[in-house]
């Protein structure tokens, strides 16, 4: 509750508005709808014959990747130049801050710069909350993914699909399933369903892949996918972060397709009309079947160009938080 | 011819416009003359005060370079900007497709980012055609050298350069000197040459550097150079690929020159005004002398900027098509 | 005497405007007065809500950094971007000119993409000047520092930094303390204050690090900090260039923080409203201690700030020169 107060007061300014973006947690249903209004305003954009706005022109948007992503760095800059930012990237790995210098003191440099925004990846969790908090406050902090705490604008991203797809949350029954113990993701997508209202969160996982104390969320937990599957209206995959893996968690990738992997047939399970979602980048024959993710009932390359749009959204909203703080 | 059809639907649209640009194959006289033209109207603008204009703005182009090329990615992005478009640059190493995402789902995930255009350069022939006949038609694919198989916008600029200092191609002898073997941009200007109705092209090279079968596309082939050079209008010096080279194709760089080398004394043996190209970067002292290079007859680094106007007009050639198409 | 005129020649139109900017030898002190006043329009411009100005819109700025340096990479290219110029970054490492390409040929061809302006970082002393008068003298050439000779931007960004802070140079006393044998930035500093008129210019530094004939500059010379800093008005302090220490010019860090280590008790010496300056990255304990580096008297990340504003004035006073010698 304290922690949650706290990411609150930074994210947010006094009367309320979004000025960094860093969590789910703490916002309400009322500014997270925002969030989902202003990114549709922007959702088809895409197809105008001039994509930009200018509502971030003459201002510095500085990509801080401590940890590479391309896939996620390339959503932020192009939705960084729709909102016509001016875009600098940084791949600030290990060795640079190991010329002795500070992180802290790299990034009051580029504060000193007169960047406006800075979008954070970083491999520990709490990052971009430590950089907005004690570092530099007055530059707008994105949270792109730390650690395995958070990844907002994914999870965000996936509640504007839902929305889109289904009209509204009520009522609905989503299952989120796969490498739950490794997801930034999950978390994320955990906190925004419950504060929108759907109806019931599920989580589908093996035992060794379930974070401990993960039912405190409120969320249902269930390790047989038929089971998990049973009458959902949405189903979120995971992917299986291979990579983020050091222990024998699993016995091998077949045998959790065997297990755990969307095919055709178990999706029938889910309602006639569910959709299926996946962050991507998608690991086909591991955790989806092929004719499932290019099937009708995927919308998982629609979820790109709605990143684009939520991102845009965030970034929109946070920037002109800060200014109102600036110019007070 | 079935080939030959197959590319020409590809790149254009049902009333034959331009919509992709992958080769020279299969495109008309009109065609390739539009394109010079519309170079033509872009080439001077290098000197003008402000060079942009607002063909593509709005747009986002991705420079997806499988291979790597600093020089000709330097100038699609120069181009692009020019055109006032928004640019994306993307290292697409292998590493990034082996992280298990196929390259077709990191393809539809850029389009689905909204993405117009891709500029592609990959090692292997027909990379970019396949991209645009099957993984995603309606994003405009740039064809930046694949493989063996082709360069088209290196030809095109070579056009260009040949029509500038010749007036027009009627009457000219072409020679084409060096490693024809293993350059992609021999067989575009072969093409070009042919379908924008020189008198005469020659190709000069020893014999292992010749491509079998390449007197069916209605070259003469010479194997000493002062033959060869005798009389003509226009000699394009290939540059010799050292990092394409795995067997054992040449005795020596030495030999190469001293039989191959284009130097002044043999210049003499072309027409007084004939003109000197190369693609580059330039190898001195091993296809070309420097002081030919450097010479008043060398319009190499003209090409360098007739390069840019030719691809603005490929660009805003292909984008309009598409557009045409996408309003359909 | 011969070689300033010869710079003065090189980086100055006829009528003595800025068309290159290499070094600040042979600069009269009407020029670099110049410069700062208009930094000074520039430098309130990170606060306004449109931070862009159109002074070089249409212009295309290379980024040609031979040598690695991601801080001042990263000033130049929100410099050129604030001005509305397009920016080009290329890593041209020894690999690429390695490729059978001279440097000359690949400036060239840079310049024949109607390049406007190279921003160069070489470490070869004298790079920028080379390329300024024997290769693209019609090209804009900004010193990014090139080996130990210079780095005038950041001797320009530090007068700046004085100027704002005390007002004028008049009767001021400066310090610069540290490496000296290696900083390019010392020598320009030195021939800045002595142009803009201060009182009284000290290095100070242990013998080892003092290169040979610095006080044919008029400089006064201190090898004990305490004596060097008595009453100065400000305090350069020079970072502690490890990467360029080949030999044993020093004991240990320690034992350099020991002996010239800026220290709170120690800059008690200089004068009451003393301001201390470092061109940055520090090393914290090793040069200076935290306590200074983050004291009411350091202005360490105001000159960052003031970089930004310093290299757009010479960006757009030496394309503005250009632009008048290329009209004659």
């Amino acid at each position: 509750m304290e922690a949650k107060k706290r990411t609150c007061q930074v994210q947010l300014t006094a009367d309320g508005r979004l000025k960094h973006f860093l969590g789910i947690q703490g916002l309400s249903q009322a500014l997270l709808t925002e969030i989902l209004d202003t990114a549709e305003s922007f959702a088809n954009m895409g197809e105008q014959a001039v994509k930009k706005v200018p509502l971030l022109r003459g201002r510095t948007v500085v990509n801080l990747f401590f940890e590479n992503s391309t896939r996620t760095r390339a959503t932020f800059e192009l939705a960084a130049k729709r909102l016509s930012a001016d875009v600098l990237n940084l791949d600030i790995k290990t060795s640079s801050t190991a010329k002795g210098e500070t992180l802290m003191d790299t990034l009051q440099n580029m504060e000193a710069m007169h960047a406006d925004m800075f979008v954070v990846r970083h491999a520990d969790s709490g990052a971009a909350h430590f950089i907005a908090s004690q570092i530099t406050p007055r530059v707008a902090i994105i949270n792109a993914g730390d650690g395995r705490h958070a990844h907002p604008t994914q999870a965000m991203l996936d509640m504007f699909t839902i929305r889109r797809h289904k009209g509204s949350f009520e009522g609905l029954k989503v299952a989120i399933v796969g490498d739950l113990l490794h997801s930034r993701v999950a978390r994320s997508q955990i906190r925004a369903l419950s504060t929108l209202g759907v109806e019931e969160v599920r989580v589908v996982a093996p035992k060794t892949l379930i974070p401990t104390g993960i039912d405190s969320l409120g969320v249902k937990v269930f390790t047989r996918l038929e089971q998990g599957l049973k009458d959902v209206d949405v189903v979120i995959m995971l992917r299986l972060q291979k990579e983020r893996m050091s222990g024998a968690f699993l016995p091998s990738e077949n045998e959790f397709y065997h297990q755990y992997g969307l095919t055709q047939s178990r999706l029938r399970l889910a309602k006639p009309d569910a959709i299926v979602m996946h962050p991507g980048p998608i690991n086909r024959g591991v955790e989806i079947e092929s004719a499932v993710a290019d099937g009708p009932q995927s919308v998982i390359l629609q979820q790109v160009g709605y990143g684009i749009a939520t991102r845009m959204a965030v970034m929109s909203m946070a920037m002109s938080g800060q200014l109102q703080e600036r110019s007070q």
